[in-house]
């Protein structure tokens, strides 16, 4: 009885990301998906991301969670098109909620649309939103071990990004075993480092969206 | 279609949490689920709670994840009696696994079972396993506005931990914040600060576990 119900439901989901992936590549824009734990910093980065870009891109910021409109508030002094989703429980944004956000935002004036996703490394891995990338967050405090345990993030994203490296100095955190689990899932697995605090290693980051953006 | 599936699995899961409780309390056995981020701490808390218990208390440990039997590797050295749970995938542990894994250890030696849940803040929370208490870990890197984004552990933890107060200094944290969040939502939260990697903090912790494995 269960697995077709979950089929049926992936499979609606499916449809309406490909949906929203037409709406936006017909408006021109790209679309990123921003996937981490609770804390790894994922506003953070987008607070500096939009303070560092300036006029250099037209962005637009969808950003998930499952209460409380906070991250958007925090966001909003740093671009005029942000809107704030509210699962009501559910650990992962879906399509339908994506499609509804879009329309609270001016595509035609949008270069690039930020989705960021509910505060959660497993369940929002599995549901296509239309995006064209999925960036898979880490943080320094998290630990270590963070690559081998979620593995499908690993192997899904166009870029890992490794947050909060001003704090290597201040907990247990060995990039041998960090990159050695990475190469070990996915040889190739484009990782960036930076801190969203301090500012180090932004500008790759930046030039990242900037190409991303451009290519798009 | 979809909600009756839902209630059912919701139902069978509570129907073996239940049975799970009985079998638990038979065999004296007091469980907690440690529920908590990625990288919130919840294994080096059990390392460090299993050292400095010695001899207190007989502690069995279930340990969940997606991937890996890395955290029972880790806490192996510190307990015979630990069993890793993969879940293949799914963000949260359910009943049907704690009650295969309880067939791993020898409950008529244990006092306590710690039960750590799969990394994740949100779906670990609505599903009853036969527990006794559940505890929710935040952790100061994870920032001041963790528990206003998740209400639902908040208002049904047994206790609320803060874990690595040590990095307060490194990171942005407002404990105005954090209690205010915690106190508007529950007037009476429990809640017990400490640094798992230096100790401060756990003695506690370690009095609040012989309490409860006392009243059990």
């Amino acid at each position: 009885m269960n697995i077709p119900v979950v089929e049926n439901v992936l499979k609606l989901n499916d449809e309406i990301a490909a949906e929203n992936r037409r709406t936006l590549k017909d408006a021109g824009v790209v679309t990123i998906t921003l996937i981490g734990s609770p804390g790894s910093g994922k506003t953070t980065l987008l607070e500096t991301t939009l303070k560092s870009l300036g006029n250099d891109l037209s962005v637009g910021l969808l950003t998930g969670d499952i209460a409380t409109s906070r991250d958007a508030e925090r966001l909003a002094p740093h671009s005029p098109h942000v809107a704030q989703i509210n699962t009501g429980g559910s650990c992962h944004l879906d399509a339908n909620q994506i499609k509804q956000g879009m329309k609270q935002l001016p595509l035609d004036k949008l270069d690039l649309l930020i989705i960021e996703n509910v505060g959660n490394l497993i369940c929002p891995v599995g549901f296509d939103l239309g995006q064209d990338a999925k960036i898979g967050l880490f943080s320094v405090p998290e630990g270590d071990d963070k690559p081998a345990k979620h593995p499908r993030i690993v192997l899904e994203a166009s870029l890992l990004v490794l947050n909060k490296i001003d704090l290597i100095p201040y907990v247990s955190f060995d990039r041998d075993v960090f990159y050695g689990d990475l190469k070990s899932m996915r040889e190739d697995a484009p990782v960036m480092e930076l801190s969203a605090t301090t500012g180090e290693g932004i500008d790759n980051w930046l030039d990242w969206l900037r190409r991303l953006a451009d290519e798009g």
